[in-house]
């Protein structure tokens, strides 16, 4: 199945965007070093890998990262003024109209340009002082995979963060623990609606799972920040939703533990866990131990699995996504 | 009941913060226009005021603004470097560890800071060099309704737009037709899941309505920009799901009805929009012509209306939302 042969590809699509991209990913770690702060443009799948770039150049690199605006560019023609910004584009196609209207307005204003692209012959590619080519293969399946975790290998890199050199074998790790996981998505049936819940690192994990979950399976599902969750969600959760969560060993375990275990006692919801915490008191999928920063990658792979069997179990086939094209072009 | 009755005091909520806060949003307008970017901190409701204010004052001011990401102050202990920024809280409360972190990392880092506040006395209002008062009175229900119609005209005042005396009138209109909404929402029948839909300026409306139907009738609903629901999220629509849209006359108008169209032909979900385009060929609520940059105010009335009888065909009370306190703390 082509999904999963693309989801097992993985191990080798990191190594190659971190072994490939060192000189390109020290030129954009320079840009954004030198700006006040950093704009992206990305849609989809490519939107939540910035949303990845916004903590970890956050943290690693101090730089505020503002999600870019496109409709501000493309519709209302008053694109805001950016200069001290390095502009950034992420996506898999670099064909998005509103995508390449970003990286224009940025050269019009002098400004420094990245993209983050699987194909390095896309319009966006074009436009950019740095080009961080993804070193994906083609991606034929709807549901993007392997380029979401390529591009959150190239931001951890233009972070310049050590340990990278472990994700490889943790995700092949990841990936070994298939049957297990498997077991516990039959275990749960079919489900139709969800709650996808994730912080700091990991607000990026629980958006792109959810995605996952709309896409592949056509779960209802949504991704909230588990601390905007507490400003008024939570009243969604009944007994018997299904709400999954991906929980790091770190900064943010014991807040968030706190939300899952409010919402399984007081809720009463079906809660699950992707966790490397070794003992959560909660249903729990477990990834290999690695940096809290690098956890959306091993999550991630998890969630992948965990949403091509839950496909599986609505007999919904995850390659053929009703209403969805590969190469989406809004603008 | 309380929460129609705050509702219904917003054509006043909204004249008082217009009238009130000349000189204090001329203040706030010079800050934003010394600095290169704006950073704001805000939770829940007003983190969708802040989705406005990301709109308005980008193309109004021509400044690029990012939502603050507080875990990285109040978890990573990493604060990106605010220099060339200015700091805006938005919060009913004034009160969440969170927002005044933002704020207090902001004048360490010697930053100008705006708070847009209910309560003047709050935390918030002290660390800040221009407080703009919400002058909404005590808002009691749970779920935030005048406090943020009266935020997103503080946000428009401080943009410095014009033709803003005529909101009052227009929430009043919009209010007028509430028995022609409760008669569409009981002929709709009870729901329980949803997606709503809005671009640009009424990105925020989209949210704003989706967490009101989450906190008042405990729909599962998800907002999304119209832009990205067309990459990947369209996949969940199924025949009879419910489609909610904000679709105002202006720059946005087609895209959005072509999408929405696709919805109701193809998917065969069940659109309802609130708009002010005189005819969409779409089951339809109509509310009065204001220009774009305004419509997120009259939208959001006629959703709020909207929601308070979806929780009342469900049988749902909404003022006493399971799970939520009014003041929500996170840190």
């Amino acid at each position: 199945m082509l999904l999963h042969d693309e989801i097992f590809e993985q191990p080798d699509v990191v190594a190659a965007v971190l072994d490939r991209n060192r000189s390109a990913s020290t030129l954009a770690r320079e840009m954004i070093d030198g700006s006040s702060h950093v704009v992206i443009a990305a849609r989809g799948t490519s939107d939540n890998a910035a949303r990845y770039a916004k903590y970890v150049w956050g943290t690693a690199l101090s730089a505020p990262v503002t999600l870019a605006a496109p409709s501000l560019y493309t519709r209302y023609h008053a694109p805001p003024d950016l200069s001290e910004a390095t502009i950034v584009a992420i996506s898999q196609s670099g064909q998005s109209p509103d995508l390449v209207a970003v990286l224009e307005e940025g050269r019009r204003q002098g400004r420094p340009t990245i993209a983050i692209v699987n194909d390095p012959s896309a319009p966006a590619a074009d436009l950019a002082d740095v080009v961080i080519p993804l070193h994906a293969g083609a991606e034929r399946s709807v549901a993007a995979t392997k380029s979401y975790t390529a591009s959150l290998a190239a931001v951890s890199l233009i972070a310049g963060l050590t340990e990278l050199d472990s994700l490889p074998r943790a995700v092949e790790r990841t990936l070994a623990t298939e049957d297990e996981i498997a077991s516990r998505v039959r275990a749960m049936g079919p489900i139709d609606r969800a709650v996808v819940l994730g912080r700091g690192y990991n607000h990026a994990t629980a958006f792109e799972w959810a995605l996952k979950l709309q896409e592949m399976a056509y779960v209802f599902a949504h991704g909230f920040s588990t601390a905007d969750f507490a400003h008024g969600p939570f009243a969604v959760i009944e007994p018997g939703v299904p709400v999954f969560a991906v929980v790091p060993e770190g900064a943010i375990t014991d807040d968030s533990m706190a939300i899952l275990r409010r919402a399984a006692d007081e809720g009463r919801a079906d809660v699950t866990v992707i966790t490397n915490v070794p003992e959560t008191g909660l249903p729990s999928i477990a990834t290999p131990s690695v940096p809290e920063v690098l956890s959306p990658i091993t999550f991630i792979v998890a969630a992948q699995l965990f949403t091509l069997h839950a496909a599986s179990v609505r007999g919904v086939d995850p390659e053929t996504p009703r209403g969805l094209q590969k190469v989406t072009r809004t603008a």
